[in-house]
């Protein structure tokens, strides 16, 4: 750090995000990629023309993109928001509706802590029960921005559409944002409440069910006033980042959405047996609507496990707090790799 | 704007970027993109293994894109920080280094004041002289954040590295940004004066010379402990925010580095002949090292020239502001274009 930064930066931590090794192949179940490479429409959506055409802006606007998921849907354009990444969009609602405060769950994801200290944000940090489970109870009346993971993570347990519709009714006051970066393999989105809520902001991205984590390509569905306040801060920050090419895959990634659900499927049934294969091995496994499962074993600790298991090639993520160190959270890969998972967990146990 | 924004928001004005109409096939002088294409070298790179792997994230230290570039300037990869446009980096800058204030020129990139009124920055805005240059002595000893675009937009007028290196020198308690995006038409680049100071950071883009508008890609090259600073705001905000598209290009842009010299010749070239042609038209043109020119003429307004061009296909920029109303900002395309433009100009003079 230089002497030059604001003060109140100083004892900022940064998020820390997942390894993204560049050394040897992986077998890489570490930050919750799709196995599934983009469809082939979206491949040949990047034509040479459109590599030609970087040289001129992107439309800040996004308007066939926008399109094509109000299509998709089912809403207008003004209730969409598109951003570099759902990361985008947590970071503008801590800045524009953290100033009453935030509440969250303890364990989730880690750079909610990180926005609102960035922000001067002061953060309710509100505890998972024993089960891991969400307590919906004690997100009422907080009259503060509430964020919610659902499913949440790296615990892979989802909420109810009723429960959201809870707590999103019990804040009329302020936003409550739900985070549904793994709702597509078995949560429930509530995306269609934010009809009936002002307060709802419902954040999804591309970069998990829709093979495009390296995209970057994040997106908000909200009532238009939520979705405004977001343009005015994204036109405020960085109104063109969104690149040319990420808007031409992400429009084809929406016309070819068939193709993702069958992915979105498919791993669905890999977890499933994975869960049971860990479980015939003494794991404990959470029950998951996401694409990771996160498991713990008596017979050995959480980071031995993710040791070994680097040693042998396979790439997990495990945590440092106390209170999920003996987890780790396991991506789901294609069959084959899960297959070679469960070997490499034999060998170790 | 929705009730639930936090207060400090509800007078800001964003940036309103310059037109980019999908609707009818322009000439389109307004943006300050380059006229020429990304190198074939760059289209290349692109290929369909690179597509399939968007579906995992990218490298968020942009380790190969950084080796090239200290490679190109002659500096260590510590040196050299990395973001979603240059954009970024003049709001990251605001935010960690404007707690003094900011200073700035009346007649500059729009953005600034933007940005300094997102991070609640106290503006001192400081007039050009008459003639449109920068009086470089009302920068000294100011003991905050100095911005300073070089050439300067929408003027296109250049500050000599002797000049810089004098603001540099007598701003050793605070940083000073000099924002480079038009640098390579004609400016002295102050990146070398970066191993000397500590307080300088010196900002690029891919946008204008590396006919990457669209790609998205912008550095900055300071101080090792500068670009850390930059590092911790870009982790504790969107760490993975440069695609792997954006990357790979980045790479082969920077790799390919002749072509795109040779395209700042052509529109250094295309820019002489074209000032001289308006020069003979009676327009007054303001000395430019940039993609630009700023030229008025007192046979017809700024807006109506700007009106009449558009009808007539061609689309440059005017700006209300009252000093430069009567201006309009041309930027340099092809040879042909610009014959094209200097044609309307005449039918409509």
């Amino acid at each position: 750090m230089s002497k030059f930064i604001n003060e109140k930066f100083t004892s900022l931590e940064e998020y820390t995000p997942g390894e993204q090794p560049q050394d040897k192949k992986y077998i890489k179940l570490n930050t919750n990629e799709s196995p599934y490479p983009p469809s082939k429409a979206v491949v040949k959506a990047v034509s040479k023309a459109e590599i030609k055409d970087l040289r001129l802006y992107c439309d800040p606007e996004c308007k066939k993109l926008k399109l094509a998921m109000a299509k998709l849907f089912g809403v207008n354009g003004e209730n969409i928001f598109l951003s570099n990444g759902s990361d985008d969009i947590l970071n503008f609602a801590f800045m524009a509706y953290g100033q009453k405060g935030a509440a969250y769950p303890d364990i989730t994801y880690g750079f909610y802590s990180v926005f609102a200290e960035l922000h001067g944000v002061e953060s309710e940090v509100i505890p998972l029960r024993d089960d891991f489970t969400i307590d919906i109870c004690e997100y009422k009346n907080k009259n503060k921005l509430i964020v919610i993971a659902n499913p949440n993570a790296p615990t892979g347990i989802a909420l109810s559409l009723e429960e959201i519709e809870e707590i999103v009714k019990a804040n009329p006051d302020s936003v409550v944002l739900i985070d549904e970066a793994y709702v597509d393999f078995g949560g429930e989105s509530c995306y269609k409440l934010t009809a009936k809520y002002d307060n709802l902001l419902c954040v999804g991205t591309f970069s998990k069910s829709r093979s495009l984590a390296g995209g970057r390509l994040g997106f908000a569905i909200a009532n238009e006033r939520l979705i405004a306040d977001l343009e005015k801060i994204k036109y405020s920050t960085n109104p063109y980042n969104i690149n040319r090419l990420t808007q031409v895959v992400g429009t084809a990634t929406i016309n070819d959405n068939d193709y993702y659900l069958k992915n979105c499927e498919k791993i669905i049934k890999t977890r499933e047996w994975v869960t049971k294969e860990l479980e015939s091995l003494r794991f404990f496994v959470l029950p998951s609507k996401a694409n990771f499962i996160f498991a713990k074993s008596d017979k050995i600790s959480g980071l031995k496990l993710y040791e070994e298991l680097k040693e042998k090639g396979v790439l997990v993520r495990h945590f440092e707090k106390d209170r999920i160190k003996d987890f780790n959270r396991i991506t789901i890969g294609t069959d084959k790799e899960m297959k070679t998972l469960i070997e490499k967990i034999k060998e170790i146990l």
